[in-house]
């Protein structure tokens, strides 16, 4: 669901100006009216889209401004400031890119839950007093879960190898989306989570690294690792390790997923069973939104790569992810293109590329068409054109109505697991956090403009936390027992 | 410097009532005069200390209140709390452990530097902005440290194999210390650090583990990893990472130690050329210590373990570690005790064992005995019994005089360390950290009991800091050029 860099020239009039181009201008203006009107004018004439205006200093010739101005790229922001130039009694001070100030420093803090101002805290918190809660679970090793951060903390692992849209950018240039990501974690879920960035892309090493790191965790949440390396240490992590390993660009995304489609569904009064679903992008995302479909009975699924439908015996561009895939889908064995695959299907999944599609390919599908575009930054088809004929239309952007983001699922879905000390992430409990997201938007609220909530409706996070906490007690992964905590009172 | 559990019985009234064993007990009282009045000559008569009192309910017939005691260990608090219930019209509601009650849900947190409550914070801090800044990192890896938690976030790792006077506990039982040490590291530096305890005691794979994990840290601080192999661990860990590792058991303790015997000194007017130096234990503290007095000028040591004195060619109870410690101190070759080769010595340091030294032990050494006894919890001579030869007196404990804390040193050494975004942490560096220390003590103020600054002396951080910033740009590991760092202004 990552929206890589927006690409394009200054001179591309359809890019929109976007707060990741945002900049701080400072300016110091003649003091005399009109000022401020004709700096307005002129940042609104080059396209640049205005926010926060205020004052910094005024003296009796000169008034000090800084004023927030988006633009669509560095070039127009060159532009904006090289125009502010040229009007008399405006000078530029400084222009700061608002997005790299955000950065400085890093995006997250570690801070004491409590204040060591005294000797009595210090002696509780560390030494001498520390030392009896460290025999207590050396005593009971379970005890880590309510004694330590274990409860509550997350590790966000990366080997830097597919991040956002970028691809391989090592692990230090992926640490700004692994900060924003244990951001999300906190914002929307409560939990604490912190990157961890590997400098190796051995699958072998990383399982090792992150099992030797674990004990200090309730969860794993593996995060931008390339396919197919990523089910690999996905699954091999899920076996040596007692603590819930997920895979974010895998199961988040099929949770989302699953949640929108519940919700689409319910719209066009189809069921799950009689749909046909083409999907296309056959990576760690496609893979998991498969699974997760065929767990709820979804039969009819064409998957689609570069080649076109994967199906049995295939030979062009298969891989063991790719057989067993062909194997447990496709059951009418189509060997077209995408466009082929595509006609008379209800349902079009896209985690794959920019542009694949054409308005034909969507007039061509059954009736009441479903379309989940959500390459990014630029998506399958855009919602514009296939507006005509898609009944539904979602993508992976803001800025079009539905938008399919997997920050609906994790905070939630690791507060749930955490909250019960859940040892995994079943098939159960990720299908319990999508029919809690379907479950959010009401019945009345329902319509082809709003099947998802908003990442900003925050009753989502807890929703899903109940949904899957009740969940892992059924599967019988919860280890939470309140009555063993009251061991610190001391009648 | 860490204190490990007091141990004893509740008959053992040398022990005094600690913060360790600190209880919340809630009482119900019949509401007439007196009530707590009898309450309070109940626990001070069973040697309870009480510390906050405070009103939770008043009803027409009751109150409840909590009353905060400190006993001498969990028998005693089970005595204070039975005491109470004979008591007519009191009844004990319950009885909470504070130092447990105070590590529910861990320590410490991970919080966001910025809010994210809108789209365009959203798109700042992670997609599609976020984007930009990891290509910029990618372009330049060094931008790391001015825009990720790098250039303030250190890792404190163990393997909880050394955790306190505790032992090999495991990496759970030790998260509760290394939650502390990252307490510490925030409140006295103001140096974000988080605790990453290994599953495994393999030094190898552990140097393979930090360094795999180094790319989003600052810093290395190996903590409680059992000697030799925190040597190992340590040197190839620095040979193989371009960002600082200091393990503090050793260098910490030896740069306050040395802060100690620079004030020390001055007191009873010695060189440290001149002095003979007796150091009792020789894991890794010891070592360390030794080490950095031989840098700063200090010819004449003499190492002592279990066996005695530490010489070439002594068979007994040798290692590669000892072996090097033979052949570079005790230039005299002593071949005696700890009390015989303590015979006419200037300054005793022990980081050994509880008691191994008798008050004759002191009044044998040389004029104006310096005498720090830093076992834990027990001193190797409590400073009652020392206190009639030895001159100075310094200990690791907060109840006596002169704590020799190691506190003192590591959060501002990091802090300057990572403000520079320093390449390693040099001897020079170590010894700038201790004289910063020392000099925080005025002419002034010091005497034979200030010889060292209280670790809540807030000064201590940021003079520390300096001192090894100065120093690191002097060595030539510093790589800070701030006027690199502008490449976020536009213009």
């Amino acid at each position: 669901m990552d929206t890589a860099q927006q690409k394009g020239t200054v001179q591309d009039a359809t890019l929109s100006p976007t707060p990741s181009y945002s900049t701080l201008i400072r300016l110091e203006l003649d003091r005399k009216p009109g000022m401020l009107g004709a700096v307005a004018t002129a940042i609104g004439n080059v396209g640049g889209v205005i926010g926060d205006v205020s004052i910094v200093k005024r003296t009796r010739e000169k008034t000090i401004r800084d004023i927030t101005v988006d633009a669509r790229n560095n070039e127009h922001e060159k532009l904006i400031v090289s125009t502010l130039n040229t009007i008399e009694g405006v000078r530029v001070i400084e222009v700061t890119d608002r997005t790299f100030f955000a950065h400085i420093g890093g995006k997250i803090e570690v801070v004491s839950r409590m204040s060591l101002d005294s000797v009595d805290k210090l002696s509780m918190a560390y030494t001498p007093g520390v030392a009896r809660v460290c025999l207590a679970i050396q005593e009971d090793i379970s005890r880590a879960f309510h004694l330590t951060i274990k409860r509550r903390t997350v590790a966000v692992v990366s080997d830097g190898t597919a991040v956002l849209g970028l691809g391989d950018i090592g692990p230090e240039a992926a640490m700004p989306v692994m900060e924003g990501k244990a951001m999300l974690f906190k914002e929307f879920g409560g939990v604490d989570a912190f990157p961890i960035c590997l400098n190796t892309k051995d699958p072998g090493k990383i399982v090792d690294i992150v099992a030797s790191i674990s004990p200090g965790f309730g969860g794993i949440n593996l995060e931008d690792i390339s396919a197919p390396r990523c089910f690999e240490i996905e699954q091999q992590l899920i076996e040596r390790l007692d603590i819930p390993v997920f895979h974010d660009d895998q199961h988040g995304t099929a949770v989302v997923v699953l949640a929108a489609l519940i919700n689409a569904l319910k719209i066009v009064s189809k069921k799950k069973q009689d749909i046909k679903v083409v999907l296309s992008g056959i990576g760690a995302a496609g893979v998991a939104c498969s699974k997760i479909l065929m767990a709820v009975g979804v039969n009819h699924i064409i998957g689609c790569d570069r080649t076109g439908a994967i199906y049995r015996g295939r030979k062009e561009g298969m891989n063991s992810v790719k057989e067993w895939y062909a194997e447990h889908t496709n059951p009418e064995q189509c060997r077209g293109t995408l466009s082929e695959a595509l006609r008379g299907a209800d349902v079009f999944i896209g985690v794959s590329a920019a542009k694949l599609l054409s308005a034909q390919d969507i007039r061509g599908m059954g009736k009441d068409p479903i379309v989940f575009a959500m390459a990014n930054p630029t998506p399958e088809i855009m919602p514009e054109e296939a507006q005509p004929y898609a009944r539904i239309m979602a993508t992976g952007r803001s800025d079009y109505p539905n938008q399919i983001n997997n920050v609906l699922c994790f905070p939630g879905l690791f507060k749930g697991a955490l909250r019960c000390y859940a040892t995994r992430i079943t098939e159960a409990m990720k299908i319990a956090a999508a029919e809690a997201i379907a479950q959010t938007v009401t019945e009345q609220e329902l319509n082809e403009s709003y099947i998802i909530p908003s990442v900003f409706n925050r009753g989502v996070g807890e929703a899903v936390a109940q949904a899957v906490e009740t969940s892992a007690y059924k599967e019988g992964v919860a280890r939470r027992h309140p009555a063993d905590e009251s061991f610190y009172h001391v009648t």
